[in-house]
């Protein structure tokens, strides 16, 4: 009988520079680059057990073993392409634990899929780079590439499997950014962001998203480099509007916004129009994601929990890299 | 002492296709062709008296001396073309009657100017076109030029002055459309058209807009001919979309949303996607323009009035051309 087990944890990520739209579909190879920073308090520790006596990979998350059941069939997937590199064929039970509201545009299949490449990976003692196990995690979820490496992060598009991988630009302890989560809903997304992925090339406006990506990525990567909250809060607004703009005009459209969505979205511009420097941005989900500097942490998440429709705040720090435990 | 007087009605019309951006911003040139109805129930008189013994052009609306002076400088701006065109220097009283609230994304100022222009060429005996009276309005305010002709109206953009002018493409009696305007605020908006015109080249989404506006006018124009509701929502909703997406994209970014705007947007995709045929539109303001057939009208109205946010609901069917009485 052989046993092989490994824990690792890993974060979610929120992209300032979003991926919207694939190259593709069958790789995860997106249609442009984004950039993203790891929430350290948004995290999914993954126990993975490989056995050779048991028959079929099992799940469980947090400790319920009917979101495990739904969750199996992309985690066998993923467990697959992690034993085809190893050259095994043990099945796999697979314990999650995470904090992340799942569905809810907080990329918890992000943390969910970096922790579970780079577990697997471990317990069957691959021995993987970062670039590898970005591009592995890839494979499971397109931005869980993101939550491989440590702080800020940025996703090459790549020209290939080996080449579409994620690298940090920048340590997490490089600028004390503050990302307030409004939380405005718990419910699961209605469209999944794989079927928004699909639909993005229906929009009239997916061609002018693409064509200024470049331009946005750098924008933002300076952004980083230099601390400037507003050359990247511009760029971040824009974006997520765009992406929106794209999910909204794409055949079916897709609305992720609800009514407390723009409440905070208005909020938050007429905070900045006060003096409070803060900027928004929203992932495939109603819940919008308002970026701060540490000394204005406090006063932005008192002020969101204020308003109505608001029901949480939750509050991130960039995070460290998906990590063996 | 000469004395000249002619009082006009007009609607404020409701765009399908909409315009947002200019080609010449001093003669209110678009970049993109439009299509609009006109609303019956919403309009405005304008009594104008030319007067040899007066020395300053004055106005009253809805018996307000303030509003009035708040508004003369446009409109002493448009008496002035049209005095121009008559060869007379004679300084006007200028009283306006109106039931549509201004500055909150309802088009008063296409139904004021559109008013103004065929009043005050009446006065001064100008015996002008249906062409020329829209080309005239035009110079007022943009949209005003397609609150002359009657019924279902397409602005083509137009190489110039002359011809970049709207005409009737369908009576009010061809196709029994309502509009029930969601009215969620009051208030005038924070940005004008104007200044979100000027404001759209600085949109990244602006020259997708501009390049695919011929195919959603196409669109458009057929759907009317054919009476096709799904076919013109369709089409209307990506605009209305676009429009906003480019207005929130523009530098600095302009939101004409409110959080009850898209309560409304959302209700009325549930309720199509149970079987209600209906479809939204949202001008350069927060209100919610919802377009279905007579036989539904009272139902729809009935669901808006029931939404939270939702201050009043106002009905209109297709309105008839400006008009001396």
């Amino acid at each position: 009988m052989t046993h092989k087990q490994a824990k690792a944890v890993a974060h979610a990520n929120i992209a300032f520079i979003k991926y919207w739209g694939q190259r593709d579909p069958a790789l995860n190879l997106p249609a442009t680059p984004s950039i993203s920073m790891n929430l350290d308090s948004f995290q999914t520790a993954m126990t993975v057990s490989f056995d050779s006596n048991i028959v079929a990979d099992e799940m469980v998350i947090n400790g319920d073993r009917d979101l495990g059941a739904a969750a199996l069939p992309r985690v066998s997937a993923q467990l697959e392409r992690v034993r085809a590199r190893a050259g095994v064929t043990w099945k796999a039970t697979v314990i999650s634990r995470t904090n992340i509201p799942s569905g809810a545009g907080i990329a918890s299949s992000a943390a969910a899929f970096a922790a579970l490449t780079v577990a697997a990976a471990a317990a069957l003692g691959l021995n993987l780079s970062e670039a590898e196990l970005s591009a592995l995690a890839r494979r499971g979820s397109g931005s869980a590439c993101r939550s491989v490496p440590a702080g800020f992060v940025e996703w090459v598009a790549g020209a290939g499997d080996d080449t579409s991988v994620a690298k940090s630009v920048a340590p997490p302890d490089h600028w004390a950014l503050c990302d307030c989560v409004a939380i405005v809903s718990r419910e699961a997304k209605a469209v999944g962001s794989q079927r928004g992925h699909e639909l993005a090339p229906t929009s009239p406006l997916h061609g002018a998203r693409v064509a200024r990506a470049l331009d946005r990525v750098s924008a933002c990567r300076q952004a980083i480099a230099e601390r400037n909250l507003a050359m990247l809060g511009q760029a971040m607004e824009q974006d997520a509007v765009t992406l929106h703009a794209i999910a909204m005009t794409s055949t079916p459209p897709v609305y992720y916004w609800i009514p407390a969505t723009l409440g905070v979205i208005r909020a938050v511009q007429a905070w900045r129009a006060e003096g409070l420097p803060v900027y928004y941005t929203v992932d495939a989900g109603p819940n919008v994601h308002c970026l701060c500097e540490e000394p204005d942490a406090l006063e932005v998440t008192r002020r969101l929990a204020a308003l109505p429709g608001v029901l949480e705040v939750r509050t991130a720090r960039p995070g460290g890299a998906a990590r063996v435990v």
